[in-house]
């Protein structure tokens, strides 16, 4: 029998959460399913060149005055925020519009997260749209993951969590997990019985955004697999290969 | 129809997220399933006169000085601490041992939970053994009520979430649940189906534990109702009526 070393999966469950975790040298993914991470996964597959993340609107907007060919996008309280152009929702981004455009996005709770992360080896961007798609780039590298849910205003929320579970579940046999965090999480994804938004519609971001009529944005961003593709930070940008 | 106001019912994951939840007025629940809290009951079921936590080694062994027909105890690393006299299982502590005893105990998780919470109308000590007790106290006292996990290091853990979830099952009807946490509390006592001590075996504290041969104490701890009392902090001491 030969004993093969399996790397570890780890869950962060909450931005207050993540100096418990060390991510030097570690794979980092970056989760806010609604909407912030569904969005850029969604611009991106469609042609946009990449998308800036950044934390405040003053900022979004100074960075689209100066970048050619860029759309300044971002939402507060459920509406565009005053001064920039287009919101924070996926269907906003279809391919005839966003192609070869620069997105400069300022969404809160994920934004802050990705900027938090020190050291790690590499920043990836997920969220149901591609879960497939970074399940296998994360089965491939065999590398030390940390899953990051991006929460909300530093509160626990299902819906991330529910999706760093569907990713333990594919990674379970090829990953070491030793954090209860990973283990609530893959049970949650096995309570969803895998039928995601039905799951997600007692949780409060769904409530909440229900409120601004947004359950046909928030369906798109829990449908597995729509956008097969593994975006990634380089410098301050989002990319794809 | 009447409409019927329901109090809150919400669970904080970990001492790192208590700053989100305001707790003035609330009644507070310290859980630390394996083991503070369930040591904590026993010994008062069994006939304690009271118990005094601390958080330090040094606190306990003065306090024991001075205080009359009192006993220190607590653990580090799985033994009992250098200078105190006995350990963190509730089995040390029979009635014919405990009996008109104070037992001064320092437990690092729950101690310091204990100590951060601000405000609360009440604080309450919970775990499995006094899980019907403490439900039905908080059905009828019908106020807010935040469920405080003491986690380990911060980080999440299985055991006491698994508690959360077991009373947000017994209150989910005259309570209002508008926090994610909770459902997913809910959501993991579902998934144990009642069989706890099960469930908690893939657990890392069950694993941690494990190494020092504590597994029939650990059985002890997740046994529902063998404790039916609800002790309460009463200036530094926790005490049953």
């Amino acid at each position: 029998m030969i004993n093969v070393i399996k790397p570890r999966i780890e869950v962060c469950l909450s931005p207050a959460l993540l100096h418990l975790y060390d991510t030097k040298g570690v794979t980092v993914i970056i989760i806010d399913v609604f909407r912030a991470t569904s969005t850029i996964i969604a611009a991106l597959h469609n042609g946009a060149k990449c998308v800036i993340p950044v934390a405040s609107v003053a900022e979004c907007i100074q960075l689209g005055n100066t970048i050619p060919n860029s759309i300044t996008a971002g939402e507060r309280d459920g509406k565009i925020a005053e001064g920039l152009q287009y919101g924070n929702s996926p269907s906003e981004y279809p391919k005839e519009f966003i192609k070869d455009k620069t997105l400069v996005l300022t969404t809160t709770n994920g934004t802050r997260l990705l900027h938090m992360v020190e050291g790690a080896s590499e920043i990836l961007i997920g969220s149901f749209l591609n879960l497939t798609a970074i399940s296998d780039y994360l089965r491939k590298k065999n590398e030390p993951v940390l899953l990051g849910c991006a929460s909300w205003k530093d509160r626990f929320n299902l819906e991330d969590t529910l999706f760093a579970g569907a990713v333990i579940s594919r990674l379970q046999d090829t990953f070491d997990i030793n954090c209860d965090s990973a283990r609530a999480a893959r049970h949650l994804h096995d309570s969803s019985g895998g039928n995601y938004i039905e799951f997600l519609k007692e949780s409060s971001h769904y409530k909440r955004l229900s409120a601004y009529g947004l359950q046909a944005d928030m369906a798109y961003c829990a449908t597995a697999d729509l956008h097969p593709i593994v975006p990634y930070l380089k410098g301050d940008r989002i990319v794809i290969d």
